[in-house]
């Protein structure tokens, strides 16, 4: 399959985007994570996005969802672990499958969690955020899962039957369903060292992993880790006023741009990079 | 009295202004037209606006005002006749008074109405935007008011009394209530010549009419014929990504900067400028 848009995101920007795309009747999929804008989730009272007073951010995420439902868009849980630009389309590499884009938008706003020290010098070489693409390369290693969430269990299982040694480091609150052969450590990773290849994973309580892969299981990727070649500014990415990035066919939007980190501005660029979006699919 | 923003425009954008920058406790005043965002008004049925499922562009419209009344914003219909930057605040003058701001956002949104050839090359050098302001320069010459609405009768009854000869040329239905020595032309204005100075202004009938002074009332003018030295780019105002143009203080948001023509684009950078403008204030 082929699509013409997919959105990489469901919070405001992600959504609105998706709304903007149908509305010009192109193809477009959403995917996202579990609970659509955390932010937006915690928000106890939004009065600056015109046309709601005083609601409650959950409330306004509902309604967000809903509207995006009526018009056929639910967003697939099935994260996107790489991006390759192929030229006139994009590779997505999911956690299940592969899938083909025209164009791609990028709305996968702030991640609160900065990458660990060391953590981006080692990716390809011993780090990695996709256990199911990368296991075989680890067959009578040793190998460590960090995970934000319990979906980090069926990552840790498929290495633990072919890994010499695997470690689960979960960074969520347990009962954890990991196999016997699987060491869980309730610590926290602190830093990632190695020379030419990753060689320790160094924790909180001062031990250090000494380990041949280092797989995170994160509900969200940081963009500038999934798409290579995408130009940041600041740890953001680069967009012009069109919410083109530097990569063509590849848009971004929300707060994954820049602040302000708000409501009203991430509906807008979402709308933005939708329109932007459909007039690159109608030169190609 | 001194505002810390000033607005100019009641549609999407200007509204979205004006609700952050009360979000952030800022004192700010719109000023605006007599029906807001005319294009809302008219839409049928509006569907990419996150959050609203198929409603109608005047509901919507109606909900937008009454989000901002809520917040103590009501437009104040007296329009800007010209700004002026003063270097730390701007001299507003409006048709009925003077007031000082020191940030302002312009959400004037595009005009349908072109300038008439030659419109541009005259101003200051017999073509007026504002009667009550320059009305005392026409003492005993020959003037002539082009309105769009009835209000424009005030204007040259005003004129009427101190011009040697004085023609109104209504581009509305009416009756016309003018005085008797004003002569009421229907008909439509389709050039202005002259050397240094205006001389004629040529009518769709192809009478010409020999004038030292051509009044223009319209009921909102092109920000970049009201604010001198403002930079723009195919006639729409230039702004970065914070919506800043070239003159510190000075913001604009929605139609006004450029395509996309779409409502949520309004909304989203209407919050950026009043948020730009809010950071401007604390530095300055």
């Amino acid at each position: 399959m082929e699509l013409e848009i997919a959105v990489i995101g469901c919070g405001p920007a992600g959504l609105s985007a998706a709304i903007n795309a149908k509305a010009r009747s192109k193809e477009v999929k959403v995917y996202g994570v579990k609970l659509c804008s955390p932010a937006l989730h915690k928000a106890h009272r939004i009065d600056n996005y015109l046309g709601f007073k005083k609601i409650k951010g959950d409330e306004l995420r509902r309604i967000f969802l809903e509207h995006a439902a009526s018009m056929g868009i639910v967003p697939d849980t099935d994260s996107i672990t790489a991006v390759y630009p192929m030229g006139d389309y994009f590779e997505l590499q999911l956690r299940k499958e592969n899938i083909q884009a025209k164009t791609l938008i990028i709305t996968t706003g702030v991640s609160v969690a900065r990458p660990l020290p060391g953590e981006q010098d080692f990716i390809g070489r011993g780090v990695s955020y996709c256990a199911t693409c990368d296991a075989n390369f680890y067959k009578g290693k040793r190998v460590v899962v960090i995970a934000d969430d319990s979906e980090g269990e069926e990552e840790v299982n498929l290495l633990a039957d072919l890994a010499a040694e695997t470690w689960y480091i979960p960074q969520y609150k347990g009962p954890y369903s990991v196999r016997d052969n699987v060491e869980v450590l309730e610590d926290k990773p602190v830093e990632i060292t190695g020379n030419m290849h990753l060689e320790k994973v160094v924790l909180e309580s001062g031990r250090e992993l000494e380990v041949d892969g280092c797989f995170f299981h994160k509900e969200q990727l940081p963009a500038s880790r999934i798409v290579p070649g995408l130009e940041l500014d600041n740890n953001h990415i680069r967009v012009d006023r069109d919410m083109a990035t530097n990569i063509p066919g590849l848009f971004a939007a929300g707060d994954v741009t820049g602040r302000p980190y708000q409501l009203a501005k991430a509906v807008g660029e979402g709308q933005i990079a939708a329109l932007s979006a459909a007039k690159y699919l109608d030169t190609i």
